[in-house]
């Protein structure tokens, strides 16, 4: 089982997530997480922290000599800013300051049910804690993730499929190759043209004091047939990828494959036919079986089919804005206009990168489950076991 | 803590459910929970089947004299058809008879998938499990805890906005009075006229062989401030919400408030703005802080808000067409096309009735984690006392 | 994951279990857990009531044709005297009866504190459930789990050490013939000295009005190096043995191995040396290593080692007399000398069976977890594997 | 819920934990937790590594201004000795050594099944998470959990009663005086008679080459009658409670209460008569029932019963002696005579703040599952709620 929590508060010394579960054996090296956190930082319409923050990983237990040990991995994220906030942020009862909390709840954040549920008079307590800034440490969890699938062939990736209403086009190409195009723009968008577009919508939204959400897409490939299970409603992967999806931050709805729009075609035009081609299994393929189209998004019945697993997450505007929003202070009751804290215009790159992360950790929970095992090398073996037995069915 | 595992066969002798963590003192009746069942079997677009199932549910632990005891509760749903059964879905080793396998995996199901994972050469013994019918006992579950949350005042209802892609217009009216108007509609829904030219779809989709699917939404109202929380990824409300949404069959998409729509929008028209009214307390607002609208479905910050939380999924369309879809025999691995096996052209109205039920699953679960307690008199003066917490706040 | 919860009263209707994990493919038969639940209702020094009833299971779901499918399992154990109590434990709110609640705790029972903690007036609401007929129902998930563990020829037995202070001499004999010897006991005892004395001390202490506890033995063998893990403290299968062993009623308190015996001894007569064999592999031993000794009963680091793993659990005395305990009236608070209402002198062999039951959960549930698989021939050939694997290092 | 994980290697640069589901208001300090870190350091018959360790711990989130805030704290304790370790002990590929392995498994210690399980070549891939260096953190964060009962008035303590067999004396005397008494004692323990007797037998031993276990008992006061619960398995008190102490290292037997001797003596000589005196409550009593004994040791039918929670558990010697065990070189396959890495003759005292801790974290955990709430003044709101309830029953 791949279980992890994840600790630290915004402006705190540093997030810290431990993970559990890991097998023995996962190569895993600190630049390649340093990757997908460099990539989490990027994208058009981030406002200047984004700038001179640059996240790096420590990995602090776990690994040796470039291999997991099959004990828990602790990872690090450190706050480059920690010195200005040692104050504070401190946990020492002596640097508690008169005056100086936050009691202005910002609309579409977690602040004022926060403040009423942990009864805090001082909104910081919350904010500190619901911030996309936890996402960062969420992202190195998912590289972990995607280290231990890539040792068994499975990739996961995505895109940006649409920024404030404006849908980008998906090329027909295999999704290896989307995934470069989109590394390639700096919305991680396959469709230039739509790019540019939406890059025009965030100068506009900018200039207008306001924020702009979109959609993103993820992809898996690799999986085999057979992760998750029809026979208990927790079980069921697409139940736990989207539980996972919209756990991220401003995150509003999830769909698997081609989603709402399966609500509005007739039957004969959702289902997935079947079709056999022994062809296939000399190219590697999991199973004879196989489908024409992937409208199901690669999971039927609550399992992986063997297609390419397709997901798509909402994501709402960020809530902060220049515009400001009306609000309450919560010590004189009097209505006031929300601060801006942060600035960012757009943040639906970021968002992929973390939605790619928690779709990873969800399948490699899912193909522990299934494959068992200590070690990587016993992983394998499992799952050449199966490969085989699904090969011949 | 709500937990509950369902089981059972589709054609075995009945589904069953234990639920564990209920505190002692929910008032609670199996005709409470049959209507639910009896919802759950209604809806414009079924076949005969369903005609001459009534299910009923049979409550075999737990509750005494019409009050919960605080343990597990047992409920049984039988299966009014299992003397045709008995043999074929028979525990024994001695019933056990050679040919009759069911040997054709349906595309849209879990079957093929689920014989490769399982190693079944019979896809019976997938699909008698991974069957719609499950869902009976699940919405008996949800009874349960729509009881649980009725000595609250939180109340759980719903409509169909779309089926086949046909949207309902939305009247502007308190949603108990939608719920009453859903009702009293063959299609559960609130737009007469829509629902008319849904009726027309249904009919057109059956006599073309083809089937529907459509959207349902549930709301929950009565819910304090402060369910789940922001402090770890797998407390969040609306990411239970939508792993409890997902686990359903059939269900491709999740939203939370206007969802994908969220996504569309500059930020401005998104977020909720916060204003206060102390007058509200003397009409039994849990807060005087309110919003004026809702687009957040209720959840900010993985936390109820206090306001009406909105839940929307899409399902699709039954996968069993009388219009064949291809597919392969797994033991001869021959083309064929796809046997039906049922004959519902909709079951969109269905798919409400087990909406309403897992989220009152969840609704309920986070209830109890926030208050605590082992009795409804307990519950009610945690509940009491963080309300005044809250009014004073 | 072998997960299972189990719900039912002691007068009502049924006792009902779902297991939820099992692997398609475990031979299973009602008769084989019936066995076990007859074993739990003989035993010298048994009252009247155990001579009555004759528990047997229904297997409702999850089997078909005398084999697993991979969908939870529901076990129903019927209570044959519920026509006598069908008003008296009804669900119906139309049964409830003013006077005769049980108001009158018992000492050593879960009475007193249930009552308080879940508000119940009436005493029977909570001893109806923490009752010791629950152990009915575990021990056929028992059943179940060594069903499943004899797929890999890995089994479970025991027998009773000690009755009211008097110990069992254990011949030095292999663990498969002392249970044959315990089984041909009245008091599944191997020492036929030893049960003489135990059985005038039970004759006594009926006589006397007076009870008994004593200590169970239960042992595994056949399971392989490296159940359970030392990386978390909740993944070490010590802890979950002894967590499932203290989680039967009237159990006291659990070792492993020489248990505090080891705390009195010095290192050199504690630690098990260690030592290598290679003619051992051509006898079926899993490696090479072997121990001469066995002090840490099987398990080392918070892992299985490979031998035999031996566990021990200290019941207490029945905590109904005739000879009566002083006890307090919730209702009238006059004290009151407590009443009988069962009439067994000593359960201890009926405890060895639950005992047996919940280790055999725990060593399956690690089972799965170390080799994964959703069929018994998947776990099989990944068990093969692994063998291979420890053969070779 | 108070979950927690914890992580890091013996000579790796530091020890991690984090723990979720504490509330809101916890007073928490460093110093405090850092004094249970120095107990565990203390005792008689520890080596030199103790002497030259003094572990302090960092609070790294969850606190701020020396209180909680509600999300998850992150604790480290550092390795004083890391830089001796850095490149051993290293995650980068890059540091990987030739040579240098462990090879030679301790028995006694995870280090063979571990090795085999994991496929590791070396043990010190084991032996460095197996070690009992990660019960620091484990103390660290049971001194949370002790901060966070203290603010309910529940307090946890103990002593040690027995080392290598030599049994200490219990004065008759309120618990709360003999943990003052055992804080003087260089072996934890209230009898010193038989203190001096342990100290000459662990100078013997240590003479012999030699090590010594003992036994730790740990006793919880101000427990509310009703934490726990008997409704199922999985939640009784009793059983979480030894899942809890069975998972430190070298425990090999709990007891709860009279535990053993409950199965050696008559039942009526064992099962704690009720009482009522209404004076009591004037006194602070949560009930005015009471009992004369305690021989339940505070729990009966898997809940707290309002009595002092009283459990024992038994430690085996060191298994690292100087006088050597006899073992296997898993590379030469060449029987050795086993080396010593460490030096401690007897890590009694240690064992039980490590006790102390896993209790109070059980405890702590029940504690919030029964009041719920957020913050401490909720959980206090609720708790009196409660306390009153039981009073008046």
């Amino acid at each position: 089982m791949f279980r992890y929590l994840t600790a630290g508060e915004s402006h705190g010394p540093q997030l810290t997530a431990i993970i559990e579960g890991l097998p023995a054996g996962t190569r895993l090296a600190a630049d390649g997480i340093d990757r997908d956190l460099a990539r989490r930082q990027q994208g058009y319409g981030r406002g200047d922290r984004m700038k001179i923050e640059t996240d790096t990983v420590a990995i602090l237990s776990g690994v040796r000599w470039g291999e997991t040990l099959g004990s828990p991995v602790t990872l690090v994220v450190r706050n480059r800013d920690w010195e200005n906030w040692q104050e504070k942020m401190s946990p020492l009862a002596a640097h508690r300051q008169e005056g100086g909390a936050v009691t202005r709840p910002r609309p579409g954040h977690a602040d004022l049910t926060g403040a009423l549920k942990y009864g805090h008079d001082d909104v910081r307590n919350i904010l500190e804690r619901s911030s996309a800034r936890e996402t960062a440490v969420r992202v190195a969890v998912g590289a972990v993730a995607k280290a231990l699938l890539r040792e068994f062939g499975v990739t996961v990736g995505g895109f940006v499929t649409e920024v404030g209403g404006i849908a980008a086009h998906q090329p027909e190409r295999p999704f290896e190759e989307l995934w470069s195009i989109a590394a390639q723009s700096e919305l991680f968008c396959c469709d230039r043209e739509a790019e540019l577009e939406m890059k025009r919508l965030i100068d506009f939204s900018q200039a207008d004091g306001d924020t702009l959400g979109g959609v993103v897409e993820v992809q898996v490939i690799g999986v085999p047939p057979g992760l998750g299970s029809h026979v208990q409603w927790d079980r069921k992967l697409d139940a736990r990828l989207a539980m996972a999806l919209m756990s991220v931050q401003a995150i509003k709805g999830v769909e698997v494959g081609i989603g709402f729009d399966a609500a509005r075609r007739p039957g004969s035009r959702v289902h997935d036919e079947l079709f056999r081609d022994e062809g296939r299994l000399g190219q590697g393929a999991a199973t004879a079986y196989y489908r024409q189209t992937n409208r199901a998004g690669g999971i039927e019945g609550g399992m992986s089919n063997g297609e390419v697993i397709v997901l798509r997450a909402a994501m709402k505007p960020i809530p902060t804005l220049y515009k400001p929003l009306r609000s309450v202070d919560m010590q004189t009751h009097e209505p006031y206009e929300a601060a801006v804290e942060r600035s960012d215009t757009c943040a639906v790159p970021a968002a992929l990168v973390v939605a790619e992360a928690v779709v990873a950790i969800e399948i490699a929970n899912a193909f522990l489950e299934k494959f068992g095992g200590d070690s990587v090398a016993e992983i394998r073996r499992n799952y050449e076991g199966y490969r085989t037995q699904v090969r011949n069915a």
